[in-house]
This record gives structure tokens, sequence and C-alpha cells, in this order.
């Protein structure tokens, strides 16, 4: 290694910029742009400052609008007074405002422009964020605490796990870090959802895996895609079955994901234990129409509020459109419905169909093997048993993405948070009256644990905890 | 999180290829170029295969052709056999024989094909080469060593930091992970080097502090610069007298690197102890002429063998031309030279003025704080003493760049060691009868902790050690 640079002058002028560093310097706000910056929002409430030491807590976004995170993650607003903490809500690159190239169109224009939409691109951003912001508030000695939720408690963990010099710690929610490759069986998540069916009623459970049969031979009639459209209450006609089916199929996953407990908004307008409630449609209807009963029961998840005329296929309120392009290039999760324990229509996955997908929609090949090249996951027990800290990951099993979750402790201090009854992330989410006795626990032990990893920092720093 | 890619059909084409996925991909190499390929060395002469889990040691590769970094890491070599591993020597993307977009001349056409001359890119690099070449050889079972000196030393343990389930520990000699912003003295490595010189005699660090203000003046004369060219012996007329000191500056530097107990020819054919040769001849020269002392010292570095008939001012003969671009992005190690304790002429690492060569050399400005943002460095010690494992940081005193390495124990298992008389990554060299009893106890502690790695790693693979 030469010891110092020692440039020699060059005849010719380059014209070209570097796109990599101003895609990631783009995010870095300079300090007039602290208070109203676009791309996180941020609360000094409650923060008693750096001369204190204030915690900094982060949450980690994922793929949608920030501020429908924070206003779905009440739980670090609400612990934030007694940490005396300081709150942040960085925005994931190429969602919500924060797109690249000026605007989104131009972002999302091509392959090209999309390369740097990536979760090794989101986590350097944060880092350079939080390292700016403790920088412009003097408050370098302050500790960072990560959370996140589903796709942002897999950053919160990797991001603990490859910048501990940034955060001393994470909460990951409903964190999948090992849905890649042939780490969990490829079934899971399809059998997780449709167990969370079969629970509520077992006719609900037949109903819904009789009805794909049904839809197809109805689709294949004369005008068969006309009747669908209106017993389905489509704004517009159907161009295929398999739109319905996906239309479907997102909602039964949706809803398990969001089975709470209690009435809740977080995809839609909900009310508690919502499976039950669509389950008790698809039961409670008269007749053998099963399309009327699957249009009865998916009402639930659509049009709760009774207030939607008609349906739109492609609705993306949360704006989570990129997430194709990440599941086409890095987030590769092998995914089957298998024919007996499932409710959905059988399908193997199959990586060459997936590939040619991709190719066509975004001109990109998926690389299914980089994540866990990058992030690890394999043998996850036996790398980090000695290796990092300082890492929760809850789960609830009705939550179809637990199955892709880290469900045992690691290590002493990388532990697994496990609830029965919980669904996706709910232990992020506010606390409510009717909130059940295992999540008021689960989220004291949360407590309990982050301040026990404030506490030893503090102690490495000699200072005291008097907050 | 979406459960599943549902891509909608899309009417346009998109005809950009993502450059970033390409230049990553492009090191991969396939199954049928594992024998001739250009990007790494590779020996199964003495592995015991993967049934055994024989291990695997991996050198990171830094700036300049693999194969002089593989010829001059016989520590490595040597080992092999007693642990019964494959040696694997990954070149660096940009340099030897490893240049993306087809040819050296494209890769480093301009800033931004250069902008994959990264060291996040080069550790990448190595673990996706490691992830194929352990699944082609049904390896995946076993352990992972790493290996790098200097800038290769900082490759390897930021890569056991950063991808613990791919490598089990590191070896990082000489890596000044630390020669970043103001965490060590800007002063340390050119004080260092000078007390090399010092050390060896005070008249010869005196004439070499002295020469600095006569090649100035010198070169103000008329037809000064022509005299300096006849004095140095120069193949073409210098153009300046900063030519000419940065020539004697790198000169000076390097020998404090490599000054080793022994023969050697790392960056030049030269005698045991180069610096007391060099001083040797300064010293022994009768008269005033402080340029011909000057002359017949720097001699030794760069003609040792005495078959140099000019000299040219920008040889490059291990190909490190990359470094360049790498020290204007992220590797901005600030220097200065003090007035009082150095023997180079007195210099203040300037900022706006290092930006400024960078902006003018490659169009490119440099990030002084991208490396701790992306690897730490502050704070070293509290963020890894309960985060992280099994790093050897060595050092010998006598290397310039030992002031901005570790140097004391982290943990238990990240540990320092140093010795007073070493220089430049000495213990990865290749054993010679002249070893001094240090470097074999060195050697030999560095064997035991990476023999307690191994046995660990099988320990939990419940497999035993029987090489």
């Amino acid at each position: 290694m030469a010891a110092k640079l020692k440039p020699n002058p060059s005849d010719h002028l380059l014209i070209l910029i570097v796109v990599f560093l101003i895609a990631i310097d783009s995010f870095v706000p300079s300090t007039a742009e602290f208070s109203s910056s676009k791309w996180y929002l941020i609360s000094t409430e409650h923060w008693v400052g750096p001369e204190r030491l204030g915690p900094i807590f982060v949450y980690c976004g994922n793929e949608g609008d920030i501020a429908w995170f924070a206003a779905n993650t009440g739980f670090v607003w609400e612990i934030a007074p007694q940490f005396g903490a300081m709150v942040l809500f960085p925005e994931h690159r190429y969602y919500g405002e924060s797109m690249p190239f000026g605007s989104g169109e131009e972002a999302y224009k091509n392959a090209s422009t999309l390369s740097y939409l990536t979760a090794e691109q989101a986590l350097a951003d944060f880092a350079v964020l939080i390292t700016e912001l403790k920088r412009n508030f003097s408050a370098e000695g302050c500790p960072v605490v990560l959370f996140g939720g589903s796709y942002g408690g897999m950053l919160a963990s990797w991001m603990r796990l490859k910048y501990p010099h940034i955060a001393i710690g994470a909460l990951a929610s409903s964190a999948p870090i090992l849905q890649f490759e042939d780490i969990v069986p490829v079934e899971t998540f399809y059998d997780l959802t449709s167990n969370g069916f079969k629970r509520e009623s077992i006719s609900c459970f037949n109903t819904i895996k009789q009805s794909w049969d049904v839809i197809i031979s109805e689709g294949q009639k004369n005008d068969g895609l006309l009747q669908l459209t209106k017993t389905f209450g489509f704004c517009r006609t159907l161009n295929n079955t398999d739109d319905l089916i996906n239309w479907l199929d997102s909602a039964y996953s949706y809803l398990a994901m969001v089975n709470y407990p209690y009435p809740s908004e977080f995809l839609m307008p909900l009310p508690g234990h919502p499976i039950r409630e669509v389950c008790r449609k698809i039961d409670s209807m008269a007749g053998d129409n099963i399309l009327e009963k699957i249009f009865e029961g998916i009402s639930v998840y659509y049009n709760y509020t009774g207030k939607v005329d008609c349906f739109e296929l492609d609705d993306d309120p949360h704006g989570m459109d990129g997430w194709n392009w990440q599941a086409c290039t890095e987030m590769v999760m092998p995914m089957s419905s298998s024919q007996d324990s499932s409710m959905f229509p059988t399908f193997d996955f199959d990586l060459s169909s997936y590939k040619e997908e991709c190719l066509r929609e975004f001109n990109v090949e998926p690389r299914p093997r980089w994540i866990t090249t990058e992030f690890g996951g394999h043998d996850i027990k036996a790398t980090l048993q000695k290796f990092g800290s300082n890492i929760i990951f809850s789960n609830g099993l009705l939550d179809p993405w637990s199955g892709g979750s880290v469900l045992q402790n690691i290590s002493e201090s990388i532990v697994a948070l496990v609830t029965k009854e919980g669904a996706h992330h709910i232990d992020l989410r506010a606390s409510t009256d009717e909130d059940p006795e295992w999540l008021v626990e689960q989220r004291t032990t949360e407590i309990k644990l982050i301040k026990s990893w404030i506490n030893d920092y503090y102690r490495q720093k000699r200072a005291v905890f008097e907050i």
C-alpha cells in the first residue's frame, strides 16, 4: 500500500460522474434540510440530548411510505419518553418520497436506474444518515437502537450484524431472514396461512380450497370472465382468472399477517380476528354457491367499511411497488403451495419460470443465492453463536412469515421471542386497551432487553443511566 | 411485505442492463473455468477434501497482481499441509488480470467505469467466489480462514466482521484499519518511518531531513533540474523538484515497510536491514555534498542489484495503479509530516487540496468519512468487545503502518500480536534460515490460534479433527 496519494497530472478531463456515490450521497441531508427533509421523520421531543447520551431509536424503513410505517409502529413512539430517546424513521430509497434520479418516474425507468434499489444500499443509506445526524447533533456518543418489522426487521437485524459500530442492538420483529433458498421448507408460508383459516373453521378452509377450480371452470365459460367480474364487483372486466386468483391469494395471505385480536387499519380497515370474521361470513352464507361465499368472505378484507363501490385490481395505496423489483433481484423467497396442507392452488416454485417473469418484467435476472451470500442464513445458530450480540427476533406464530424467521435463541443476547397468538409484528404496534396479556408481557420483555443493552453501553462509557 | 412476486405484464421492453450485477457476476467463474481462471490462484494439493471438512485458506487479494502476493505470502503455503488445507488467492478486481469491462483500458477509462473499484465490491467478490467454489467442491461444510497483509489485511478483518457466515476467522497482518479520520494522530506514519532511520543513525536522519531544502534550491537554479536529473541518474529530464521529492519520499517509506532482518525481494531486491544499509551509505560517504550522499543511499533501494542504467519516475511493476483511485474515493488516510519529529518535508494534511487533486485526476470527490461509516474504527474496542470473534491483528512496530493498526487485544478472541522488530507483514512471508526467534514464536502463536478456531468449529460440527 502506497503511503499517500500522489496523483499524476492528467491531460484528459473526465466528464462522467459516479452515479453510485451520488445515489448514496443524495440521501444525506445537509444541515439546513434537517427540519424539512422528505426522507425521514424525526422527533427530538423526548430526547434528553447528547450530554446525557440520550438514545436514538431508529426504525429501518421498509418497502413503503415511511409515514405509513411510523403510524403503524406505535411501540417505538410510546417507549421513547421513558428512554429519553430521539425517534428517527428514515425512508427506504425508492419508496415514498425517497426517489433517486429526481422523481419516481426516472427512478423506476429501467433496470439501470433501478439497480440501486437494494437492501445493501438501504443499509448504507441508514448508516450514512445516522452518522451525519449524530455529528450534526454532537451526539456521536449516543447509543442507537434499531427497530424494524417484516422486511424492515430483516434490515434491522442485518444492520446490527453489519454495522455494530453504528447500532448497539436491534429489535427485529417478524423478520423472515431464513426465507431463502432451502433453509426452511418452501411450503411454510402457505401452510401457515392455511392453518390460520383451518383453525377457525375446517369448512371455511375447504370452501376456499374448492373455490379455485370453480373460478377456473367459470372463467372458461362463454362470458365467464364477465360473470366473474360481476360476482366480485370489479370496476373493469377481468382479462383472465389469474388476476382474480392473485387478488384473492393476496388477501388471504395479508389476512393471516394482520390477524390481530383487535380492530386495526394497517393494510386495510379490519375487525379484530379478521380471519374469524371472513370464515364466519363464508360459513354462514346459505346455499351452495361457492363464489358468492368467497365474495362475502373476501369483502371483509377489501371492503370492511362498506364504502367501496367497485374493486380495482392493482391498487398500491402504500407505495409498495418496488418490492417486485427487489423480489426479481435479491429477495428470491421460494414458495410452493402443497396439495395436501394448503388451501391455495397447488403450485411448485420453479426458478426457471420465476426468472422468465423477471426478465420479461424488468429485464433482470434474479440472484437466488445472493442474500445468503451477503447476509448469511444457513447454519445461523453456529455462525452467530460466538459472533454478534443484542438482537431480538420477535415472532407471532399466526404470522405466515414466522416460518422463515428465527424462532430459537441463538446465544445469550441474540434471542427469540415467540408468541403463539401473535401476528405480523404486532409487538411494534401501539398498545390498545384490548391488548392480551401475552402481548403486554412480550413488550415488557423487549423494553427490559433494550434497557439492558443501553445500560451495558453506558457502563462501558462510564456514564450513569439517570433518565 | 407481499407474499410472492406477481409481476404485471409490461408493454415496454427494457434494453438497458444492470451494470452492478454484471460487474459482480463477471468475477464468478463458471465451473468450467475452475482450473484456468485468471482471477484467482488455487491449490488443492494438500487439501484433505470435503468429507474430512478440510479447511480452506483464503488470502484476500489486495492492490496488485495476485501472483505477486502469492509469491510473498509463503506462510500460508507453508502451513497448508499441516492443516490439510486448500489454498486460494483471489485477485482484487481492477488489479492484475481481474479487469471488468473486458480490459484494463476500459476498466480505468473514467470515473464511471472505475466506480466499481471499492473495498465493498472486493469483499462481495470474495464472498461470491468462496460460496460458489465451495458448492462446486461440495465443500459447504469446510471452514474458511482468511489471511491478508496491508490493505489485504484490512479486507481480511473486515470480511470476518461482515461475512461471519463465510469465514470462521482472519489473520490480518499490518492492517491499518484505524488510519482514517482522526482515530490516530496524522503524524504517525511519517514519524514511524523517520524513527526507523533515526534508530540506525542520527546523522543519516539529519542528512535526509536537510536534503529537501537543498533539492528545492538546486531546482531553482539555472539548469538546476538538468543537474538534479544527472545527479540522480534519471532517464528523462525532471519537470520539477516535486517529482524527485516524491520519488525519494516513496523509497524511504517503502524502506521502512520492508525493513526486514534478511535479504528480500518484495518491492525491490534489498539486503537485510535495508535502512541500516541506506544509512551506512549516506554516513560513510566523504565530503559535504548532501545530494550525492542521498543518491548513494537511495540507490540501495532503487538499484541494489546495480543493474539499473537510469531511473524511471513512474514505474509500476506490480500493477498497483488503482490505489490512487481508491485513495481518491474511500481510502482517505490523512497524513501530515511534522516539523520536529519527521525527516520528511513538513506537510499538513489538507482535505481541500486533497479533494482538488482528486477532482483533477479522476473527476471524483473523496469521501473521507465513508470507511468508518461502513466498517467502523472509532471506539473499536467498545464496539467489538462483545461483538465478533476470531481475528488476529499482527503488527511489527518498525512498520510505519503499525501506527494505524490495532495494537491491543479487543476481546478474548480478537487479539493483537505485536513484535518490536517486525516490519510490514513479515509474519506472512515464507520462513527463512535467518528468521529471528521472535518471528518463529509469532508464527507459532498464529498457527495455534488458527488451530483453535478450526477445532472450535469442528467441535460445533461434532466432527473430529484428525488431520
